[in-house]
Parts: C-alpha cells; sequence; structure tokens
C-alpha cells in the first residue's frame, strides 16, 4: 500500500493538529500503511511504525502502539480495579482495540466485563493489526455491545442495584469526534447512577498538566459536582504528547482513598503486569507542585 | 533572520537524530531563528517557538525550552541538595545556561556554587535569550570557570578535603559532543573523589526508560562499581524525547537513602519552588514494573 496518507510525509507519520496540540507534535517513522479508511465515525489509520510496532490513530491522533500501549492499558485498569475491594461487574465505555479489557480479565474476581464499543470497525481492525491488545476480546467472561456509550449508560443508570457495575473504565477517543459527550457533568451523572454504591470510575482525559491545565481544572470540577471524591492521576506513555495522560478517578465511597490498592496484589497477578504496581498506583496522584495548586485547588 | 537550520522546515523545528532517538522525533513550531552558529566545540541554535518559549538546542538537541525547563532544573539540583543534610560547597559541571545554578543558591546553606563550562558562547547566549535561566550566573555565591569539566574533576580529586564538594551535579550535554567522558567509569571515580564524605552526586543520563533501557542499566552498573549507593529516578519535560529523562544519583554515605529529603523544606523554599517538593522528590524515584527489573536489577 503507497503511503499517501496527510498526516504522513517522507515516511514520517506526524500528528500535527492545531486545536489539540499547537505548537508540537510527534513524529513517527512509518515502515507501511497497513490500513487507510473513513468509518461511519472516524477517520482510521493503522501502521507499521520503525521502532514502536503497530500505531493505532483515529481521526489524526495516535491512540495506541504495540510497544507502548501497556502503560495505558495497564493504568487505567488497575488503578480503579486494585482500588476496589472486590469487583465483579465491570463497564468498559470505547477502548474497542481491546486493551483495557485484556487487562480487566486478568482480575479473578471479574465475573463480567461488558465492552461498549460505537464503532466496529476499530475491533475488527485491532483483531487484525494489534493482535496482542485485542487477545481477550473472545474472553467467556467479555461481552461486546456495538452501541453509543452515552445511550448505554442511561439504560444502564436505570437497571435495578445488582445490574449496576463496581468499576466503570472510560477509554474514550478525544472530546472531539463520537466521544464528545463523555467529558460533559451528564456523563458523570449517568456514570454515578450505573455504579453500585462503593463503585470507582475512571476516565482518560485527553489531556496532561503540560497541555491545557485550566481544561483538566475545569473537568475535575465537574467530576467533583458529581462525585465528591475525585482525584487525579496519570501515566507517562511516550507516544502520547509530552509523554502523559491525565485520568480522572472517583469513587461513590468517601473513604476510598483511591491512590493505593484496597487489596492484596498476589504474586501471580504482579507477574501479569509489566506497568502496575502498589508503588507506581501511590506515585501516579503524585504531581509537581505548580500543576498540584491548579488541579487539587490548593 | 531568515529559517534555515537543516533541522527546520516548513516553520517547524524537527529533532530528528537516528542515532539517538530512532524512529521518533519530537516537533516544534518555530517563529523565528534568534541565533546559529557552530562554535568551537558544537552547533548552537537558539530560536523562538510558539508555545514553549525560546529554546536552545546543541548539535541538533533540545537542551531547553524557557516554558519547560523548571521541570529539569528543580529535579536535578534540588534531589541531591535536599538529600543532603547541609550542602555548602556545590559543583555544576555544564549547565552553563544558569539554569541549575538558579536552583542551588536558592538554598541559604550554600555558600558557594562553582559552575564549571567549556563552551562560553552558551553563557553568552543564555544571558542573552534565556534570561530567566541565567539570572545567577552574577549572583555572588557564584564562580564561573571555563574549562572543560573533566579535567577540572581531576584537579579537585586531588584537592584537600575542606575543598571537596558536598554536592556535585553533572548537567552535561549528550555523551557524543565534548560530554563523552562524563558517562564513563573514570568519570565516577574522579566524582568520588572530589566529593566530601557524606557527598552526593547527580548526573544527567541523556536517556529514559523507553529510549535506550540497557544503556541505563550499563550506566547504573558503572556508578555502582563506584558508588554503592547509587539510585535511579527522572523527571518528566515533554520537551525531551519520551517525555521524560533519566537521573543517576550516588551517596558517598550508604546510610542516605536519597529517596526523601534529608532536612525539612521550609515554607519559603517551597514558595521559591514551581516543580519539586518532598512527595515527588519519593516519587521520582518509583519506576514501572519492567523497568525498575531492569534498572534495579531485581
Amino acid at each position: 500500500m503507497a503511503m499517501e496518507h496527510p498526516l504522513i510525509k517522507d515516511c514520517w507519520f506526524r500528528e500535527i493538529n492545531d486545536e489539540h496540540f499547537p505548537g508540537q507534535a510527534l513524529m513517527l517513522k512509518v515502515v507501511e500503511i497497513l490500513h487507510w479508511s473513513k468509518s461511519e465515525f472516524q477517520d482510521i489509520l493503522v501502521f507499521k511504525s520503525a521502532e514502536y510496532g503497530n500505531v493505532l490513530v483515529l481521526d489524526g491522533i495516535i491512540q495506541c502502539s504495540e510497544r507502548d500501549e501497556f502503560a495505558y492499558q495497564e493504568m487505567i485498569s488497575h488503578i480503579p480495579l486494585f482500588s476496589h475491594k472486590d469487583p465483579k461487574r465491570v463497564l468498559v465505555i470505547g477502548g474497542g482495540d481491546g486493551g483495557v479489557i485484556r487487562e480487566v480479565v486478568k482480575h479473578d474476581c471479574v465475573e463480567s466485563a461488558t465492552l461498549v464499543e460505537i464503532d466496529n470497525a476499530v475491533i475488527e481492525l485491532s483483531k487484525k493489526y494489534l493482535k496482542n491488545m485485542s487477545t481477550s476480546l473472545n474472553h467467556p467472561k467479555v461481552k461486546i455491545e456495538l452501541c453509543d456509550g452515552f445511550r448505554y449508560l442511561k439504560d444502564a443508570a436505570n437497571s435495578t442495584d445488582e445490574d449496576r457495575y463496581d468499576v466503570i473504565i472510560t477509554d474514550s477517543s478525544d472530546p472531539d469526534g463520537p466521544a464528545e459527550a463523555f467529558f460533559q457533568k451528564e456523563y458523570f451523572e449517568l456514570l454515578h447512577s450505573a455504579l453500585k454504591d462503593d463503585g470507582i470510575v475512571i476516565a482518560q482525559t485527553s489531556e496532561n498538566i503540560w497541555l491545557d491545565i485550566n481544561y483538566l481544572k475545569n473537568l475535575m470540577k465537574t467530576a467533583k459536582s458529581v462525585f465528591t471524591n475525585t482525584k487525579y492521576c496519570y501515566t507517562m506513555v511516550p507516544t502520547y504528547t509530552s509523554g502523559q495522560l491525565g485520568l480522572v478517578v472517583c469513587s461513590k465511597d468517601e473513604n476510598n482513598e483511591l491512590t493505593s490498592p484496597s487489596r492484596e496484589i498476589t504474586d501471580r497477578e504482579q507477574n501479569n503486569l509489566r506497568y502496575y504496581n502498589a508503588s507506581i498506583h501511590s506515585a501516579s496522584f503524585v504531581l509537581p507542585t505548580w500543576a498540584d495548586k491548579v488541579i487539587n485547588q490548593k
């Protein structure tokens, strides 16, 4: 396949995006374009990179690379899952690539994991090009719902208590495309209603402290207006802008500190993890002074 | 001045470097080239960027930007300075931009800070274009020595005990140019000899866990062969490759844990710091599992 995506030039993918990352862009060397299409929902590009394995790009923004994806998937999954004493029912909104689901089913206590993805093309392309990420999409505990996450959540919010979730992970794409509604107050209210009384939710913010810290400040305010117990943490991913991505984690249980595991990580579990451990769980909540002041309103 | 540096194209600086950062590169939007020259020692570029203020580039590698430089300067300075109970004599090798010196003189206990820089052009250009970094180069406690850091250290290593240093900060450029010798065993031996009995040294590694972790593993081994008490930590800087930079810190005092401050940070001191605090000091030693295994040989 010839290299002809508008963001690829001289065999370099350039993540130029004036709105989201003004004045800066990551370049990744391209070996081969594996797929480029416009689905019903978004522009989907998959290329083989020289150093980071296969890379998935949605609407021009890098979603994951095979080499560093575990830094994101493990942190967004295990921070809420280990902060919860006994997560049984888990909902993942977005994340059709399967990376988060792969992490969720590593927890023996999890009885069911539902993946709600709007774009079936992402699932199919991940099965083809991101085999190590999509490996658990057929796991017996996993149910896939092909629909809009916001709508799915509206139904879940009206369900009976036993159908509510212990942990909800919002692994959405960025707030412009199909995921726009995932960053508003109404979304957090739906999350709140869809969670059990000691439930935990985590959402990727598409931002970090260097990029648009005021956006994060406002997002925290929005989340806190629904969940009193809301905290900011981050994971370090070299193919994301500034090398890090912010996560917002909220618990309905006000006594859950969230900043350390609530249950033991067994040796078997730890041996299955490449990034997450109890120490980095806690460290991921520690911010540089200036960012701490803004985000945590000190 | 026209934009004509080979790494600047279509008004973007592209940090393409096949040897150090194969397959990836950061792009920064250029507003104006402020300076480009080849000094006796290296290629020096200073440009005004769209989002990161003025940027200093040596031999094609970004050294600092005005917007995020404090993330580097504060961590490489205050980790060793607050790990030491009473640092009085401080040596900075490299760092002609003055950023580290600015942090060092924030400590009232410091009586003298010597800056050894090989390239006077860096000092002069910093005074002109990085005014907020070079602000303390004329501080009464500061002495500037224009010479090769390795040679200076050889003399210091033979000095009397009272002339030895409490803290030495190696703020060198990368290991190819004039700074090549700063990454060898002989260098750590000289550092050891130039330090007082409870002295601490920190060195920037030019690397991070995502880039060349085996290099870091070997560097740690080299440092440990001289200083039994050697630890790895890092700082998060968006204009450095992968968004983070590794630091190696060593103490002659085997009982100094190094992973937290050894003395109180006063309110006055903390109010002067934008990045460093006691919590991020400790968090900067926490690594993702896979990197922890390699670097700390678990």
